[in-house]
């Protein structure tokens, strides 16, 4: 059978494919099983009281829920979700947005799938024919990102700088002068990309930091792309006080009802120049004719009240910030003797954990651990862009791991990676 | 702002769009709209109650609203759906299949797009670069396919034959010997697709002209792709007894919940070969995640029981009959001084209506109808990947026209194109 180049690099090994075969597949029976891999979040009893009221006052409602399952909507999204949501953003942070600003998609890997190959790949400019890159100031970065571009060699990056403390905790930054050197020397990259808090490590890019992206933007004629699927102002799966929900008219803001409870609905909003909406739109009315409804129905009044704001706020990020200091705790108990690092837990679902002494491959590790029924998702997988640059040190000596799970599973699943950690050292 | 070529071939202005938009927004206030455009299916009252039925038990089992929206499903699909799909189509039609020879996508908009990438464009054989194309058996097709080819000209086609009847009726037929000259002539063809019932023009390709295309494409190991979106054996919006439900190893049928009355949750299914099976969950996985969960697990059991099918049979089809018979007769009605032409309406939610002798485009007359309120797709956008071959004779002179809505507002319509039509006469 023969696939086009398009199909072939779809079609290679890649990581978010054995993270979702991980997540999509039941496991073999007879075996207790420890899922820190993917990205499903928690169930919060709170968040699914709210949505089950909602969905609810769908049904009771005459026509209601007919009206949500049976009609498309435009390309661009729902209008009247977009147009509350435009209201409550611009009121709320007086962002300089109108509904042109926004489009939805069938979830925020479709949204990243549309802009990173509407900014990078060949490119005709006066006639004569470019390959623009997407830049990725700082990795390890979100692993469903690597393999979007659908040309070869279309993502470059450069590797986070690292701070290790006394406590057995570290943290990446972004080496600024790198980046900015990059840029300098390469004008070919179209657009930059970060995720805020960043997939894997649990960074939170501060207010600064990403001010200091957007006038590189700016000099640079480029969008950012931030990531905000973990972020603010909802889910508010962040816990530092250095970040605040922001937007201007360099950066392609993309947000998502999944980390707040709504994954199986897939839906993806995108807040950004006007030109920008627009290309989305028309790509997603081609490439996907319109996207779901239920999502945006169901978010709609809750975007209104600021209760979706509110119950991030309230609810699910007091509710992770939890789960994590208790992993947290769990992974300093079980690893005291062996030398380990925890990446600063400032948001998102999971700890990013640095294994020095490692014998074998974080790809290895992997393995022996699904063999003990815990799945994780291998480091190595976040390390991309980097071309013949040097890897970065931590390239296969991290795993990351969700703590969204249940108190027992996350604790058992701790002391296994202890344990084969242990039998792995140098 | 510079978009890649990738951007920019999916940003031109192409009928979907256009169509969509109209779909998508409000009309302006203070004229009356008649919605003879989008690919909205009817409300049917039957059906309605059945998947509210299903909700309603969904929210009434403990945890049951609550699984359906708060977990990602596997890339190929919900495991448990494809399930119960392989078995009901596996007993009932006898179809050669397993697990493995199911996927679900965001819609079939979304898996035409992975699968025309898939099986065109530039393509490496032996270290030797081509650029395959996808051939059209049957044009006027529909207009959504058209821009779907990330790559300029990979979409070629063959015109429809055309057989007139007295009752100022006609209906296109393949050109069988034409497809079999073009296939013979042009190794690059690498896959071939037709819609069953054709979109736009109600036209049903038998068994036996589907058994011929199949064996054409096992001649040339090339797939055949068959959109099933109004076909057998659900939603079955098919009028004529010479189609039966058909599935063999050489064609990827596409089938959809979208005409079954849940456009708005977005469920495409695809039955085909497992090598693009496994293609298509790799792409979905890096294009899109996961596909919403919510179609799938209300047709869960209405599969499993046979119901969707005999809702199908039993309230979709008769419907639908039901409202193409009557507003044949009112086109009948209002056109009967003015030479005409319905295409035999054998299945689909559409009438094709040729007006021979309008001196202006159907594209300038969709304009002048949109001013009286009536929203039709101009037939222009069907005729595509004809090359340098000469147009078709019907390119400019037919309407597709969207006959699910209230009979009130569709006898309206059509009075409103009659009078338009006589206007722009000859």
């Amino acid at each position: 059978m023969i696939f086009s180049d398009f199909g072939t690099k779809l079609n290679t090994h890649s990581g978010i494919l054995q993270l979702m075969d991980d997540l999509g597949k039941p496991l073999p029976k007879g075996i207790p099983s420890y899922q820190l891999g993917g990205g499903n979040p928690a169930r919060i009893s709170q968040v699914e009281k709210i949505y089950r009221e909602e969905m609810e006052k769908l049904l009771a409602q005459k026509d209601g829920f007919e009206n949500a399952v049976a009609r498309y909507d435009a390309p661009v999204g729902r209008i009247s979700f977009i147009e509350v949501l435009t209201d409550y953003l611009s009121a709320t942070y007086n962002w300089k947005i109108t509904e042109k600003n926004i489009a939805v998609s069938n979830g925020s890997q479709s949204a990243f799938f549309y802009l990173f190959n509407l900014f990078s790949g060949t490119t005709t400019q006066n006639g004569k024919k470019t390959k623009k890159t997407i830049l990725f100031p700082l990795v390890p970065e979100y692993v469903g990102y690597a393999d979007q571009g659908v040309e070869e060699g279309t993502f470059v990056s450069v590797p986070a700088r690292c701070e290790y403390y006394d406590d057995n905790t570290f943290k990446y930054f972004i080496d600024f002068p790198a980046v900015e050197a990059y840029l300098a020397e390469h004008s070919e990259v179209g657009a930059m990309c970060v995720s805020r808090p960043t997939n894997p490590s649990g960074n939170v890019l501060t207010d600064v930091e990403i001010k200091k992206l957007s006038s590189l933007a700016e000099k640079y004629q480029i969008p950012l792309m931030v990531d905000n699927a973990y972020g603010l102002p909802f889910p508010n799966i962040v816990f530092t006080d250095d970040a605040k929900p922001y937007w201007d008219k360099n950066i392609i803001l993309s947000m998502s009802l999944s980390k707040i409870g709504l994954p199986a609905l897939r839906t993806g909003i995108i807040i950004a120049d006007e030109r920008i909406i627009t290309a989305m739109s028309n790509i997603n009315a081609i490439a996907a004719l319109a996207s779901g409804s239920l999502g945006q129905i169901l978010a709609e009044p809750l975007v209104k009240s600021g209760k979706l704001v509110s119950m991030g706020r309230d609810f699910v990020r007091p509710f992770y910030e939890k789960k994590s200091r208790q992993m947290q705790d769990w992974i300093h108990e079980e690893f005291h003797a062996l030398p380990y690092g925890i990446h600063k837990s400032e948001g998102a679902i999971f700890l990013w954990l640095l294994l020095k002494d490692l014998k074998i491959s974080t790809l290895e590790l992997y393995s022996k651990l699904k063999d003990r029924g815990v799945i994780t998702v291998p480091g190595e997988y976040f390390f991309f862009g980097l071309g013949d640059q040097p890897q970065h040190p931590h390239y296969d000596k991290c795993l990351r791991l969700n703590y969204s799970r249940d108190e027992n599973e996350v604790h058992q699943a701790v002391k296994i990676i202890a344990d084969v950690y242990r039998q792995n050292i140098r």
